[in-house]
């Protein structure tokens, strides 16, 4: 073979990864191995599935704790233009960004005391703002915050694997698109985020960044908490400015995303549920602060830098462990974790979408269900926009960071902001405290969202602050034209009520044949003044066809159109406007149609072409009732 | 901005020169400046518009005559292998190659004689073998090869622009796409192939090439015919095997692609059309001949090499011009000429197959006119899978020659060999001769074919090979299909009348309003018997439905589904059975669903979704009659 046929490579890959995995969804009984009994949230909100919140934590914790995996690199690599020296500086980081971890687990435990079950923060600021300003600007940037975390972790879990197996490198964007789509086709066959079994590699990976780091505090016992590899620290390198170090911070704070799954989910646990779920935060919190200071202080130790290859993750079990089972186990459990915190973002992104719909500032599409009842409609565009941005920026996580935690924050700010105001209304048991907290925690979150913003802006912050806007701009016209077509379509029940109309039924034929005799039929049936309507393209095959109607004894009038074009539009639609002005004058001009329903779906690409064009035309161009008689084909 | 925003470039780029295409486009004087008035085939035909041959040469030369640019590049290119000392075999095989060309021509002067109204291969086929096997070989190969004409020609074009602006390399795919892409669009919108201003580009290209050449001689005769960078003459190089000889000559013979164009244009010429078409046919193949030598002897004396980012077109121009006016000019005329051979077969693509569709060997779609009455879904076809070859093999024209000239050559001795059979038949003047004539043809091309198979096989001729047995099958199994189809709805029209039917309507309605009031009064204005359907999601909802209904004086019966998953289609689904199985039996379920029609595009994303979604979902599963009463929205 020749080198044209290199671009054979990756397509065989992809279809193979397909076909696979068609294969297991397909082979159910593999697939029940492989990814259990598919359990869906319904049946975990029944009593007796109630969680125990220790079988609770690792289900809930993927979304925030994978976000380990690229935090403190991210954090890292802005440091670094500073050179060694300023790598100590993530220590100090690290430890602002676990104060802010505490700061926003405290006040989403001032949450779930507020909603015990369950509130989003489109939810508390619909609840405790008039105007729907708060609650939209909430809701918009969850949900580009939603489409970035399918985007960054995805891309985040294939650089993972890049970094064990160089090979997958030049493909990398390819394959966090296959990623996504296999998502989405799981996710719109029904594959429930809850399912129990998604709870075990999480609490492996949980366990193997534990492990690693108690192995890195006995190497350091070994060899010295310094070792040659270790930078100075205390030293504040030359060129060193607040807004570097702002921006680094930013960075780094991309490691709080996920934080609100557990707010949203307090009713999976068992009773007492806010306790349980009060718990679980502790709990999470607790192992994502020492995962966090852990990792970014061996890093720190080992002098780990930046290579756009190689993951830091990667780098640092390398040291440790070479590349043998240790490392590979470590990685694969990444990237599982790093997939399934993407995968709750399926479940995530329609349910916010489907609710925003539901009060008519999204297409009303949203809150179609499926056939397999998920609101298949918001995981397309889901993945449809992650694809997108994964594409635009070639699934470099370091590049996607940037856009990322901004909305967070903001809908972090806004929900807290609303709990301040329930609670100056609703007061209650230890009210002054509770308001206190959320009142400091809006405030961090709202200068966290200033920071992240205007420190990230140039590196791809504007681009969320562009779409934001005209996201709640369009959320808002979206509401007015729904409540503009309500107010078009009132009528006063008491004195409009329907009327018979005078309807002509004009019948396209096309012969004399099963299927015209079905059409006929079916229109002389409704007592209407029934029209046949023959377009021929010369004036033999019109001659033909009026002999055959009369042999046929002329069923209704036939009225015969010559087209020179071949063109059936344009004949039809000056007879419609001959129908509609001169004969009667009817209410309403009934074209019926058949449709042929053939018996494989290939056979749709060889019939009803033109009849579709012309129920696509007619719909847009003209005042018309349009029926289609279906006529179910044997062969 | 930083290195992740590179891929705003190309796309930029592309946005902007559609811009500029749009822009005009749409400002119609500029249009009628640029691409003067089109003129339609039709009008061709008109007799105050018959062409003097002089004239039409140019206009039917496009499609062969731009094959120069890459043919004789093709055969030096599959030489190289051998070393400089193989080169001046390309002077033996271009001679063999103007062989074939005068065989050719004189071949297709028979077809003229026999068929002067103009016959493609399809055509002459058809006519002169009983079963449809040899016709479908002569369609199917030169669909494929139309499409390879696209990819070709687009492909080289953009090759020349490259060589001379180099920065330009990198997007060369992008760029053919666009380029295949913006042809597309122009066929749709119906800019006719044979506007005369069409011929200028051609005239003066060949008036360029011709001044090449004579130029190349004056400078051989300053500078002798031998000169320092000729390679040797007669010397057989180490390593030369026949079949590198008949691979060279394969590849040379892509120059003679598009001859067909002339005899299938015949009634366009002026009286005696005949003698016009066979001069025009002359005087092209004189040209044709006289340029491929000249072309290949200077690059031959000039050892012009291979350069895949040079061709040897461009090269040879820099050589005697340098990169000047003159060279700036043959450079960009060469493009225009490869891009209206593409456009050429924008309209003999849909033509043919609008024909095997006729013919109902290919899906009837093939025969609809779109609104500016060209067979829009061909071109839509022909630009799909000519993007999709450009893409696969990366626009690079020496990789898809392997492909090429197969299926032309294939489909030219089919139509031979119909010839020969014709004559056989029909006899007449000198039908000897003639029947000799083109049972040489037949053979030759017939040997031809083996030869560009067999030694192109491996570099792509397998493709071809196997696509197009796949194609007459898939040409077979359609004609079957629809001649099964035609068996099942045959009637006999004495005994089979139309006859009413029990019809039982059922309207779909979600509240009282304007759009219900609308669709109730038409149903009503049917005659059968109505009911209207509401599906609730909750008790509460049912509840006031109900209530309304009674204070709207209930025009119908009205039935109340409720549905616990928000999903319409299974409620719905279990009433129809119900009706069919139980209320009366009708003969006909006719579900009638309002549609909106809103006033601005866009406004559909936000409306009829689900009405959609049903209607796809009932006329697939059920076996049920649908109507779409529209309500014009004035919001």
């Amino acid at each position: 073979m020749n080198q044209q046929f290199t671009w054979l490579h990756p397509v065989l890959v992809v279809l193979t990864v397909l076909a696979i995995f068609y294969a297991i969804l397909n082979f159910s009984s593999l697939k029940r191995v492989i990814i259990g009994r598919p359990m869906r949230t319904k049946e975990l909100h029944a009593s007796h599935n109630k969680l125990f919140w220790l079988i609770a934590l690792p289900i809930l914790s993927a979304d925030l704790y994978s976000s380990v995996a690229y935090g403190p690199e991210s954090g890292i690599t802005e440091l670094i233009s500073l050179g060694a020296n300023a790598k100590w500086l993530i220590i100090p980081i690290t430890l602002a960004t676990i104060l802010l971890l505490i700061i926003l687990i405290t006040s989403y435990i001032m949450g779930i005391i507020a909603y015990p079950n369950g509130g989003g923060a489109y939810s508390i600021a619909k609840d405790n703002f008039k105007k729907p300003l708060a609650s939209l600007i909430a809701s918009s940037s969850l949900l580009i915050d939603y489409i970035l975390t399918v985007a960054v972790s995805v891309s985040a879990g294939i650089e993972a694997i890049a970094s064990a197996y160089p090979a997958v490198a030049p493909h990398q964007t390819a394959l966090s698109l296959l990623c996504v789509f296999i998502l989405l086709i799981m996710n719109l066959r029904g594959v429930a985020e809850s399912a129990l079994v998604f709870a075990w590699p999480t609490l492996l990976f949980m366990l193997g960044m534990i492990f690693l780091i108690f192995y890195g505090f006995t190497d350091e016992i070994q060899h010295g908490f310094v070792q040659h590899a270790t930078p100075v620290f205390g030293q504040f390198p030359h060129g060193l400015t607040t807004l570097l170090l702002l921006k680094a911070f930013s960075a780094a704070c991309s490691s709080l995303t996920g934080i609100e799954t557990i707010s949203n989910s307090v009713p999976i646990f068992r009773e007492p549920q806010q306790r349980s779920a009060i718990k679980t935060y502790i709990a999470l919190g607790s192992i994502t602060a020492f995962t966090l200071m852990g990792f970014a202080y061996h890093l720190y130790v080992k002098g780990i830098s930046v290579d756009p290859n190689n993951t830091m993750e990667s780098q640092l079990l390398s040291t440790y462990f070479g590349h043998g089972m240790i490392y590979q186990v470590i990685i694969w459990l990444t990237f599982i974790v790093l997939i399934l915190a993407a995968n709750s973002t399926f479940t995530g992104f329609p349910q916010l979408s489907a609710l925003v719909a539901a009060d008519r500032f999204l297409p009303r599409a949203f809150t179609i269900r499926g056939d397999r009842l998920g609101y298949s409609n918001g995981m397309i565009v889901l993945a449809g926009m992650a694809g997108l941005l994964i594409e635009a920026f070639n699934a470099q996580t370091n590049a996607l960071i940037p856009l990322y935690s901004i909305g967070v924050f903001l809908s972090f700010t806004i929900a807290q902001i609303g709990l301040v105001r329930r609670w100056l209304k609703v007061r209650g048991n230890l009210w002054q405290v509770k308001l206190a907290i959320n009142a400091i925690g809006a405030f961090i979150t709202a200068v966290v969202s200033v920071i992240v913003a205007s420190t990230k802006f140039i590196d791809g912050a504007w681009i969320v602050l562009i779409i934001l806007p005209i996201l709640v701009l369009i959320s808002v016209t979206i509401r007015r034209h729904y409540d503009q077509v309500a107010e078009e379509l009132r009528i006063i029940p008491e004195i409009m009520r329907p009327s018979t109309h005078h309807v002509v039924s004009i019948v396209l034929i096309s012969g004399v044949h099963r299927v015209v005799l079905n059409t006929i039929s079916f229109a002389k049936s409704l007592d209407t003044d029934v029209i046949a309507v023959y377009v021929g393209f010369d004036d033999d095959s019109i001659a033909k066809m009026k002999e055959k109607w009369n042999e046929w004894d002329a069923p209704c009038r036939l009225v015969t159109l010559k087209s020179e074009y071949r063109s059936l539009l344009s004949p039809l639609s000056r007879f419609i406007k001959t129908i509609e002005t001169h004969e009667g004058r009817p209410d309403h001009v009934h074209i019926i149609m058949p449709q042929f329903i053939p018996r494989k779906w290939w056979h749709y690409i060889l019939h009803n072409q033109s009849a579709l064009l012309l129920r696509a035309w007619l719909l847009r161009h003209k005042d018309v009732v349009i029926t289609t008689v279906p006529y179910h084909l044997n062969k």
